[in-house]
């Protein structure tokens, strides 16, 4: 795992946070070409509001991201407050304030104490370097219990290309949209419109299929710098370069979205639910997702019980076209056929159902729509962290 | 609490249980006007199925239920055991089969042991009387740790009117349809046109709105039947004897619904989500089901934590219109305003929410728009009712 070429990292305590990191820092030696996927949630917080704006043009050249407060519901300070965090990290850095994106996770509605974090972007400054990398993961991670970093390396035409992600994220997750906080750092060659093809294609088939709680973040941000140091030939249109670029991205998304399903607060276990013989994709994300947030699955799933009839009428209400007397569910073994249960043994599917990951699939044998939805278990601990938080 | 004049109910134990009552009947000894609504699920359980077709004249006399086996997902066989019971007991009655509803609750899956369940009507028809209502309630119930029985008395034209209204359930509760069983009985004169749009209406007001998981089951229904023994002047029109039974049966219902609410399963508080000031009643409704729903909203009420920043996000993926700047939010007082939080007092606020019954007022000062939701909140008591059921 290595940092992409002109990349820097570096990651402090500003004070935020007691005896923690929680202030991050990236930094491209040159502007990158740049493009952002945000939260669909109607209330954003500032910086979401501000990234949106500054991200049109499609450069970046810094990612300045604190954790703790979130800045959201802070209305006209709050929007000042990211202002002031960009002109002083623009400053710092002597670029250009609109090259300085902001993101920032964490309780909703205190105003970010300023002054520490301006002295603490000071030290961001002064410490990056390409190694920093863990620094910057550990100083975004809030209820987080492992660091989310995922790395691919690629070759296009005879150049390594280096693909660096790191994510944070454990609850409040419901995409359809960019959940928790990612930034993926490249050095690929590529124009803006393929940069904005891969990453708005690569996010609706990762993050976008993960449900921990069905919550939707008002914070949820994805950003993805390509500085093109690799000097390969500029990837410009779908070709086979475009490809390989693509599939790595993909392949770091999904890594990411796995490792923030995973750690779903609470969670004994990881869900895959895949939906088979769907009308359409988008049929096929949403039976997932319904069945993936339906509580009474996700309770007897804590429980290691085979209970299909909660499935069946999960998939019943998620607004899908549907013939019940045609649906297969698979759960280590087929117990579902043509809508009614098999001779399945419930121990055998007990003791599957006790593993740390396990596989729903679900065939609706109505058309060819696919998707894969990654969830978890509701569990006593996921109430005990959630109780008590503001 | 009386029987409305000509009812008689029953309930006996068939031996699909173990030692309690779980078959029940209810006999109208004239055929009355009668209308139902039913579960949206796409996933429909036998006699859901069944009576939604036999509704459509409008006439039932009497309806048999039992509890400890839903009857659905169950295919042909199961609709030829509905077939089986309503022509049972339509041969017990000396009845037209035709005249007679069935209703289930239970596992999802499973078979009716039908000789039981024969047997038992049997018995059920035997020991029918005007005071059976009791047994009748305690036969339907499942997970319900309280009975859910209401009642009014009107006059219409100097006639004295009742209405029974007998419900179960306490989870798997997200209408937006009928949610759970209920049965009403009134000696009421009605037609059936009038008695369909009270019925309608006042669902959409009281059962429609609550929601304790999100989770929509296969079987809901609710079936109102009205025998005119009463002897008032028809109700023809939308004049104000309509009106006066209107309310009453309003009346009936939300406080059939509200029980159903504050029975959530493991809940330890029941919560009005008021909303205010939304677009639409539509609006309001998505707004205040959304809130309840969320998972975050729902374990900070646990924990009695004045967590509006979750209230605020779960406003903003609920798709409605809305303007984050301009929402108001009570709880006890009023903690955000504007979209921003007040000066409150957290301990005020958490004693507040520490009551058996607490109400959140949300304005969202954009329309007209109102409506009340009821939920409950997201219990560890909850995780051990539903982790082993099946």
């Amino acid at each position: 795992m290595r940092s992409p070429s002109g990349f820097k990292f570096s990651g402090v305590n500003s004070g935020v946070r007691v005896k923690r990191k929680d202030l991050g820092l990236i930094y491209s030696e040159k502007p990158a070409t740049a493009w952002g996927v945000f939260t669909r949630n109607k209330v954003k917080a500032a910086p979401v509001l501000y990234d949106m704006e500054i991200i049109k043009k499609g450069i970046l050249q810094a990612i300045l991201v604190n954790s703790g407060i979130a800045n959201a519901c802070t209305g006209k300070r709050g929007l000042e407050d990211v202002q002031r965090e960009a002109e002083e990290v623009g400053k710092l850095l002597n670029i250009d304030s609109r090259l300085v994106a902001i993101s920032s996770t964490g309780k909703i509605g205190p105003y970010l104490p300023m002054e520490k974090i301006l002295k603490g972007a000071e030290r961001c400054v002064s410490s990056l370097s390409e190694d920093g990398f863990l620094d910057f993961s550990d100083a975004i991670l809030t209820t987080d219990t492992i660091r989310k970093i995922v790395y691919e390396e690629i070759e296009i035409g005879g150049k390594e290309i280096k693909i660096l992600g790191i994510s944070k994220g454990s609850g409040m997750i419901n995409p359809d949209m960019a959940t928790t906080l990612t930034f993926v750092t490249t050095d690929v060659n590529i124009s803006l419109p393929m940069l904005k093809l891969a990453l708005v294609r690569t996010t609706e088939r990762t993050f976008n299929l993960i449900t921990v709680d069905g919550d939707t973040s008002t914070n949820d941000t994805i950003l993805v710098m390509a500085n093109g140091f690799s000097e390969n030939e500029k990837i410009k249109r779908e070709d086979k370069n475009f490809e390989i670029f693509y599939n790595a991205l993909y392949k770091v998304l999904k890594g990411l979205a796995y490792l923030v399903a995973k750690d779903g607060e609470g969670a004994t276990k990881l869900v895959k639910i895949k939906i088979k013989g769907a009308d359409s994709f988008s049929d096929a994300k949403r039976a997932g997702k319904t069945v993936a947030n339906s509580l009474l699955v996700k309770t007897a799933l804590y429980g290691s019980d085979p209970n299909w009839g909660r499935i069946m009428a999960a998939l019943g209400y998620a607004g899908i076209v549907i013939d019940p007397e045609k649906v297969d569910i698979k759960i280590g073994e087929k117990i579902v056929e043509n809508g009614k249960p098999t001779e399945f043994s419930r121990e055998k599917i007990r003791e599957y159902l006790g593993k740390k990951e396990v596989e729903i699939i679900i065939d609706l044998k109505i058309g060819v729509g696919e998707a894969e939805v990654l969830t978890t278990d509701l569990t006593h601990e996921y109430i005990n962290i959630n109780t008590q938080y503001s």
